[in-house]
């Protein structure tokens, strides 16, 4: 229904949303609201009325419009129901499906229950999830950032949510900004194992391929850095690609391509941004007809399903995975019971899951090249 | 002269610079480079002699070309000259001629000579001020990191640096992946400090304009955002402001016209990401007939000469300018001692400088509005 005073409505809501007016903040008036949005008087009163029946305005006579406080003090009041929204960038993919059954697990445990939303790591979706969130009523959120290694647009509704006072935690990164109570792996010392372990087996020409748009790629190519400095390699600037989610799927490969091709100093090991770069980059290898782990070896990062799933098992770190999504239920569920609860106190802690190296069959000891 | 041979020849330089060939690496053979570049072998032999001359590559009989090792392990011979380079977004603008004056002075006196080169906090142009210090010989480099809060595709070039020897430091920021050795402000404090300041006066509405393609901004946000939740003041969404290098003339002033436009909540107190800013927007409220610190409040950041050039002088946080610009020539004296001279050990510090407030006229007591 893309009627007129539909679509003033739907702006005003998106600015209520978006933080744009404060509670008990007064809207325009009518002649305002006329001329900003080019409309009748009829029009701007048919919207007014509805976004106040439906709680977002609410109006005092001869003073005017005002917006509504959404602010949840008390515990909502929706029967039954009770909503947690866990937002993730991808949900059907990867990992993801077992973080969000980790969740799932121990909040329908507690009587809760879960709605999902997925942003595809794209900015625009996280904006429209956040808003639908906004719209409804939630008792917490759980969320993973969408582009965390980019300027987040989206920070003012984080900020609009935390003065509605919905408790949010994030999972696998964080916009340092807004220093959320957040759960995440130690990405740095996962990229250092991941290449150490490679350094150790006498490797010393390493490809490293790290997903430059989340916080998470940089600090793996910091503990990638961080394990040729320490063991006195140096790091060739060729060595690292760094790629974003829109070229995910290409420039990996492009560059695998390329640096096989070369004549000398042919790489002997790749360290993975995660396993599903690591399966992509097999095949690579397969059709060239380059063994693995005989004549390169391989790291993965998640120790996902896909680790094992492949013809070669991969040599990767351990995520935490359900146990993630198991803590991420528990701080919230906190936070909600801090809220609700006088009983509850003390501050609810962020947390840092050391990674793990698991090795399996992608990874094999460099032989020493005799010369004479 | 863009003749046949000079691309090839820039084509290949470029290569060299950016690291894709190591030293004593062989490069393809003339078949290889005919094919690549599209030219005749006349033309790839002549871009391979000049190379060779200028000591870019070096040819061994019956094995082929390969690229030179430019890594400096003894001083570099060049006669009396001793020259380090300083990299910064801005050379002629605000407080970065201070910075620069600071490490010239000390560097000057210390034999050193310096040569200046600015990116504008653009990428590319970064690029070319790295490819041009990397087709030179410098002792050192002092740099100011561009666009600090964005993946910079240009860390394959300071990679680069490091395995030639060439020591730096970074100032004012640094990119996080590559740890080097830094000088900068604590931006959070200062960020806490500029808010805190204003809250300690009574504003209740304080505007935030941040740039957030430096990391500085991200960082000054975030203590804007711990000194409201400190004081127990909501951070209104609506309140603070992002803009990036590309839109630092416009987005500001056009979102604080949209603001003083508010009829409730006007802001009383506004933030500055720093002085340059503060000015701007003193020009936009002069215009508007809104008296500092009368109606608004305004802090900066940076101490700069504009703070006290404006009619109002600045309440800002004390940057230390030349200081920093001393000690970052101080560090990298430090740095070249230790290559050269085996008499000088240890580890080289990073700085981290405390920000202090400094009171001027732009700032005032937020009078309490008398209900009834």
């Amino acid at each position: 229904m893309s009627t007129k005073y539909n679509h003033v409505k739907e702006k005003i809501k998106s600015k209520i949303l978006e933080g744009f007016f404060e509670p008990h903040e007064k809207i325009g008036s009518e002649s305002d609201l006329m001329a900003e949005h080019k409309v009748s008087r009829h029009t701007v009163r048919k919207a007014i009325d509805n976004l106040a029946n439906e709680g977002w305005l609410y109006k005092k006579q001869g003073a005017g419009t005002f917006c509504a406080d959404r602010t949840l003090d008390k515990e909502p009041s929706m029967g039954a129901v009770k909503n947690i929204a866990v937002i993730t960038t991808y949900f059907s993919d990867y990992i993801f499906p077992t973080i969000i059954r980790g969740a799932e697990g121990y909040l329908s445990e507690n009587g809760y229950q879960v709605t999902v939303f997925s942003t595809n790591n794209n900015i625009e979706q996280e904006r429209r999830c956040l808003e639908t969130i906004l719209s409804q009523k939630f008792y917490g959120l759980i969320v993973e950032p969408t582009k965390s290694a980019l300027p987040n647009p989206n920070i003012n509704y984080y900020l609009n949510i935390e003065r509605l006072g919905i408790p949010y935690v994030m999972i696998n990164a964080y916009y340092e900004e807004l220093e959320p109570i957040h759960l995440i792996m130690d990405d740095v010392e996962g990229g250092f194992q991941q290449t150490n372990h490679l350094i150790e087996l006498g490797h010393q020409h390493i490809l490293g391929f790290f997903k430059n748009d989340d916080i998470q790629g940089t600090k793996r190519m910091k503990g990638f850095i961080q394990a040729h400095r320490k063991s006195g390699l140096p790091v060739s600037p060729q060595n690292i690609i760094t790629y974003t989610t829109e070229t995910k799927n290409t420039t990996p490969i492009e560059e695998l391509l390329l640096k096989m091709k070369k004549k000398e100093q042919i790489p002997t090991a790749i360290v993975c941004y995660n396993d599903q770069l690591a399966l992509n980059l097999l095949n690579v290898l397969r059709d060239l007809e380059i063994s693995v782990p005989e004549q390169i070896s391989l790291v993965g990062f998640d120790d996902s399903f896909l680790s094992v799933a492949s013809e070669v098992k991969l040599t990767t770190i351990k995520h935490p995975q359900v146990k993630m999504g198991e803590d991420a239920a528990k701080t919230i569920l906190k936070l909600i019971k801090q809220k609700y609860e006088s009983s509850e106190n003390g501050v609810v802690p962020s947390i840092k899951y050391c990674p793990k190296l698991v090795v399996r069959k992608s990874t094999k000891e460099q032989e020493k090249i005799e010369l004479n």
